[in-house]
């Protein structure tokens, strides 16, 4: 007990290395009834794993659709994993003092990786099985950056050569993501870029495009479908992604283990869903075999671009220009282009099918937030921590703190978990502008939303 | 036997927080005769507590001059520690393999503090017993910003203010530091600043000055002097501020007793000396204590400004202006100024007296290594190990690499030991210059050095 009392007041929970999972966890073997199938986007039919070939290996093809509940992580990915995994957890201290709540308030920080977020962990497997299928170059699209590094050092570290088209406004605003992936050893390329026919139309059409991730999607697509070394990763949305990422659940749960605590209530900030499905999917595991039925799962998204919250529930393009196959998810439309917000990586019109499905069936709930509300909960959560969150995952802080303050209110003493999923070095600009005031909320566009709805391809269940 | 085994295979040697020391080491102690006496600028006579007064809390004078060996470290001051310490060793088995050496690399990551550097470790301390006497206000300068963050953090979590008067070339070339360190509270003027008589003046000479580290040095002392609330701090070279950083090496031994290794060779990059003395003087100990004579323990500096392998060690003043104490150190001359190298961290005139002394003794060793080098391991080392380091700790990684290949000539299966004492992610200016080939060398200015020296005062011993 003594042992027990001592641990309880850590600051930060630690695993072993050999602590890393060994395994990692796929929900599609414990959900009711399977996800809805990818369709062909002319055919409407269910695709087979013969039209993926092209774009991926064949064994992330087999993990897309596998319904085994656990896959063996290969020690050449765990061996990598060790540079920073397993990471850390950490009991908020100084945050719920200031706060003064009664609430247990703990968080699961990513941005211990080199990369600085959760992005390597499935950037390192999905490098390690194209490297094993013998393919010797990646292609991929980048936003703010997050993912194009995550991939760089992966591709590095499994040497292979690494493209990334990254969004032209983003190349030239955040050149320091830039030079990270540069010195990690990836080519990287402006998008619109003239390095594939869909940049070079673009340009002949525009020559000072933005660039947009639909755009840069399209060029990193079209550059893995026309070489035959080359195949095509992406960060996110994919079913293999959201199982990469399974690892900071599974040693969450271990870690909470460790402090004698259980969770509540699970938050994760939600884009295309993988560091949200990463942290979450281990506890949805227990709702779905009848466990821990109060246990509350929160995905997060901007009030600007909340897909969940406010999108439909069908099938859509994953891209903007419209060529991936046909998921179900929940959509603002695959044309609705979501406002310049400074959390990048959420500014996505889909969500996850797997996130989806389990919003849809009740096992999560989601909440949209606004901007100017993350970047104040960012803030306290620098003043008291010290970390600087990612823009990102500062909209998992301000519910983390929503529901600590409930329960100040309530004088609940109940255990909040939420994902940091990454520290804000690069995203610095963004709390110069809150702190000179001239951060700005987005309405939700109710209209755009609608138009953008009705460019949703009609496919009859 | 077994257990031992697997220690060994680790890549990661982590430590609990109940690990994290609970005193500082003095190596003032265990000095075979008292380090040379600090002097009056004007009297040259022996300086007393009552003159560092104006500029210091109590506590802080007391540990200056203390010789007692330990110094316990109050509990709220490792409470704070716990949000990033104890700080994890590393063994650089990717880098080993790379280069094919024999030796076994470890590293000592500091880079994991919120601030991104061993700095905290002091600035945490520093703020600490100025609250405790009842400061409200610290001021300090900042070159590049890695100490002006690690202060304003340390201010933040104490409750206290901070005014950080930030070289104005780096004030306009690095916004993501000011902002860094304004996220934490802290209000950041560029120096020469219209707020005190000294940046005044300069700014009446010469309205677009770019502004140095003595000039900011001048105005944060002054700022102190001149305010009741307000007290000084520096981040580097003063005795006390080295023993706080001790608790680098402390941990480290622990940690290479948990890998059942011991060192052979001992490297930080030395500036100031604080990172090098944090790591290296808890190993200086056994030396001096005529145990492991033959480990080495080697201070790495730049070429273009190399303090202990070039300097005389003789007394000279802190600072570029001649406003500080007198003390006995290997110098340059208080008026040389470095080149332009990105490591902005080693770029001054002096070295840490208890380094000096040591390295007199020989108990220490000293290297140089040119700019271009530095940036070379540094990439090596980014991609093998995956984090980039900050340009003053790719100095250390120069001579961990250049020994482990020494050890792969020789055929030795020596252990080596470095400070990795920060990342790049503020630095990547440096990384995009390295890869674009417009990186250069400086060569030794022995005709400038020459002529600084002369300007050094006469102080009869």
């Amino acid at each position: 007990m003594a042992s027990r009392a001592t641990d309880r007041n850590r600051t930060k929970f630690l695993l072993d290395e050999k602590d890393i999972p060994s395994k990692w966890y796929n929900i599609q073997a414990d959900l009711k009834t399977p996800a809805p199938p990818v369709l062909h986007p002319s055919t409407k039919q269910p695709i087979g794993p013969q039209d993926l070939a092209p774009l991926f290996p064949m064994e992330l093809i087999k993990q897309e659709v596998s319904r085994e509940r656990w896959i063996a992580i290969p020690e050449e990915i765990r061996e990598v994993y060790r540079l920073w995994r397993p990471s850390p957890l950490y009991r908020a201290r100084r945050l719920e003092k200031m706060l003064g709540t009664p609430a247990r308030i703990y968080y699961k920080y990513e941005g211990v990786s080199p990369a600085g977020s959760h992005k390597p962990n499935t950037a390192v497997a999905q490098a390690y099985y194209n490297k094993k299928e013998k393919v010797s170059r990646l292609s991929t699209e980048t936003g703010a950056g997050q993912w194009g590094s995550a991939l760089s050092l992966a591709c590095q570290l499994f040497g292979l050569q690494c493209k990334v088209y990254m969004v032209k406004v983003s190349y030239q605003q955040k050149p320091y993501r830039r030079i990270m992936m540069e010195t990690w050893g990836a080519q990287v390329v402006a998008s619109p870029s003239p390095d594939t026919q869909s940049g070079k139309k673009i340009l002949e059409q525009d020559p000072n495009s933005p660039g947009s991730l639909g755009i840069a999607i399209s060029e990193a697509v079209e550059d893995a479908a026309t070489r035959d070394d080359t195949k095509y990763s992406l960060g996110s949305v994919l079913n293999h992604v959201l199982m990469h990422q399974t690892v900071i659940g599974l040693e969450a749960k271990k870690q909470l283990e460790k402090a004698d605590d259980a969770a509540d209530i699970v938050i994760g900030c939600a884009g295309g869903g993988s560091n949200f499905a990463g942290l979450s999917f281990p506890f949805a595991a227990d709702k779905l075999a009848g466990k821990n039925k109060k246990m509350r799962i929160v995905a997060v998204e901007p009030a600007a671009c909340p897909s969940l919250t406010k999108g439909k529930y069908v099938y859509d393009f994953g891209d903007t220009v419209g060529l991936t196959p046909l998921v179900k998810m929940h959509t603002l439309g695959h044309t609705f282009i979501p406002a310049p917000l400074h959390a990048g990586g959420l500014r996505y019109h889909g969500m996850a099918p797997l996130v989806c499905k389990l919003y849809d069936e009740g096992v999560i709930e989601a909440m949209a937030v606004p901007q100017l509300a993350t970047f104040q909960a960012a803030m306290q959560f620098a003043r008291t921590e010290g970390i600087i969150p990612a823009p990102e995952s500062a909209h998992a802080v301000r519910v983390a703190i929503d529901e600590a303050l409930r329960c100040k209110r309530d004088g609940k003493r109940q255990t909040i978990l939420f994902n940091l999923s990454g520290h804000g070095h690069f995203d610095l600009g963004a709390y110069e502008a809150y702190l000179a005031g001239k951060l700005q909320d987005y309405e939700y566009p109710a209209a755009k939303v609608a138009e953008a709805l009705t460019q949703v391809p009609k496919v009859t269940a």
